[in-house]
């Protein structure tokens, strides 16, 4: 039993020892390195190589996270921390074989993520990551009305245009993905001027369409902006606040008051 | 009589019940899936579920705005909310029935804007289109000077390129599609190499044109920008003014009084 | 003599006139719609008609313009404004007959200009433009960098890929237009794929000419936005200044400085 | 001994000479005009015309920084500023001749370079270079995660769409070009309909990638312009500072106590 605390008190030493840290974060990048490499044509020995530094990474994954796990006192908390489930998700899912040849290429792409485990283990990166996690749900009712807008444009568009070509406009789906590339100004005036050919006026489609999305996605861009500058105002405020022992307005009122009852005593 | 105002209270409190308000925003969009599923090929039975899901559709938008109606004590002020305006229209032009072919087409439009009226069900996106709206007329002038800007070009282009390619140049009007073309950067090197092998030196009047209407979109973006922050400080102000019960500079000045009355009575 | 100031005083209070501002608009309203007009091809009717409005408006240009002049006290002052110069050139443009066939293309461009009178018109556009032109300077030196980095990279792809497409890299002006032309993103992955058919590794060219000019202009967007926003706070502060006969910490000082005066009076 | 002490201060006082500044200024920008000419066709006697130039030039910048070395008292601290090392580089690498065509190419592209002394001459160019350098860090972090990014879909990419194009997708550098391109939605949808032929769903691996990229782009553009203004409030705030001698809150809680101690002295 003693035993068992010894090396759990030793796995809590590791998991936060600053050169394991480092470590860690040398082998996802040979990880990622190594799915980058396997894009390339390589020759049978490289092959072989590869297969086993593979292996290699899987196990030291497996290590390490057996190591984090074990280091941790309370074993609920370790999955409440979203990250571990990912890399818990991530390291277990390796671990099947990739004999079958359907599953082979699953098994390839999960080892594609991998290399997001460096946001899990850089804590910057975890940072700026939840940020922008947090960011979304304000800009939540733009993106909606966003998508009506989009919507609806993409429903006039299957409407009228499904006959002049329906690989742009065949249905709703589509309709939608066209709009996003006339957003983009990816090739839009094609297929305005095809439209136009039997639609004299659908310029209009068009430049209200681009007009109403350019003009919501500024104020989406303008949402963020504003509710970012108000955090780094508050935290400016809150720092000055913190720095400043200066006498405040509150200070001068109370020393007044002194004032004042110091005056009464003498009146009397 | 008074069966007819206890009616009436009725619809008021359905009107403003959440359940029942949720409902219409699950109609609205049933309404808008229906929209979308009649750009798909369908089978004979899926489209007599589709007109008979519309004409459910259109019966109940009948009793709900009938509802919102009868709800309002005032008749008059029902008609005072453009919102309202909208959706009587958007409801009695669905009701008119749809045999005639040439109609169709307006009917099955009519039937898209439908999902307009999830704006003015959802009190946020009300929200977000009413300061959209309030944000434009401070523009007008900056969208008038690059109106002009536009013109100017266009009337220039269609006078020296006309000859070269006239389904670009022909007249003013597409003249200024071209413009907006060669602004969104799509194509626009196609259009200036075309009037290059005549007039050597058009490129200056690309690059110009270019950088104008750059410049003047930046201006309105900025104007917006600051429009929107000014606000926010205006808020954050009020609201500050509002949470603070501190004392201020005037509550000092006041107390300063007293105590220069309280000491001239001394003096006395 | 008599008669001839108060022709000048009668001028005076025509010039200020509304009316006859709004009448001048419109006028140049008409006279850009005569410009569009011209791009159509036109009955001969039509010519004639356009033609003998176009000498109306020119006409009229005239004498509004010798009644501004007129109207101006100090005539020396009717020059000091740049925007009378630019309207007396374009008037006196205008009159030069237009029979050889030579001038007729300039003579039909100057009558472009025309609508530029609108900016000189409109005392909101003017203000608009001058604002424009003020923020021009503090950019110079970041456009003289972007020039910069231009220049570079246009003598770079000159020299090495003027083999590869000399239609693209010929000499170091259509360099500058091709590196323009990627800067808007303009099928620019076309001219790259171009040049790494023989250096294979050009992408490195694109790609760091793509992220210097777009930091360089970010810089300059951000130059903009913060010159702007500072002018805005400028004003807002010195309106407050105006606004607030609220007391300042300079009163409260001047009423303590009394009080110890009081205090010091008691105290012999 | 003497006689190189009185040589030396020459230097100095020539070294920060205007006219001496603007002399070299003009120099750098015949330097430019002559890169600039040599990509033009040239007849031999420009040619012969260009090459002395050349070689005049050479010598002046030279003699120039000899004349900046000699006139720096200590001669370490010439190397300590990096625009010093640039200048001298650039110099004794225009020295070799370039007789051996190999290197001819080299020897052009460093002459290209020598353009860039003009930044290291003016002073405003290398204070807003200088002030780029520094926004670099602090996007540091924001610039591995979208490098992380890149190369998740990167690797997706060329694991999936390897068959379909080997051109875009053959291997993971390809990919993460072909992906930049996608980035700047430059032909993106042709990238992405050919794909569509054999993933019908491929599209979700653009629109994501299109999402995430703008996202994480936002947040970089953000990020300098929350930074580029909470320095500009900080400078404002500094010069206030300096600006105000007007009394501040502390003043007037010193003059209180200076209150505070008359009146208890009078109470005793």
């Amino acid at each position: 039993m003693i035993d068992f605390a010894r090396l759990q008190s030793k796995f809590t030493t590791l998991r936060s020892n600053k050169a394991f840290e480092l470590f860690v974060v040398i082998v996802i990048i040979s990880s990622a390195l190594l799915v980058g490499a396997k894009t390339y044509e390589l020759s049978p020995l490289a092959i072989t190589l590869v297969v086993w530094l593979d292996r290699l990474i899987t196990v030291f994954f497996l290590i390490e996270i057996s190591i984090r796990f074990l280091g941790e006192e309370n074993k609920k908390d370790f999955f409440k921390n979203p990250w571990n489930i990912f890399d818990t998700l991530i390291v277990t899912i390796s671990l099947i074989p990739i004999d079958n040849t359907d599953m082979a290429l699953v098994a390839r792409l999960v080892r594609v993520f991998r290399v997001l485990r460096m946001v899990s283990v850089i804590p910057e990166l975890r940072l700026l990551l939840n940020s922008l996690i947090k960011a979304m749900p304000q800009l939540g009712y733009v993106i909606l009305l966003m998508f009506i807008i989009f919507y609806i444009y993409a429903a006039i568009g299957s409407t009228l245009f499904e006959d002049i070509n329906p690989e742009l406009w065949g249905d709703i789906t589509i309709s939608l993905l066209t709009l996003f590339r006339v957003m983009t100004f990816e090739d839009w005036t094609d297929v305005m001027y095809e439209t136009m050919t039997v639609y004299k006026l659908s310029w209009i489609y068009y430049l209200t369409f681009i007009f109403f999305t350019a003009f919501a996605f500024l104020n989406m861009v303008i949402g963020i902006v504003v509710n970012v500058l108000d955090e780094e105002h508050a935290k400016v405020r809150k720092q000055a606040a913190i720095d400043a022992h200066e006498p405040t307005i509150a200070d001068l009122q109370q020393q007044l008051e002194e004032i004042k009852l110091l005056l009464k005593q003498q009146t009397k």
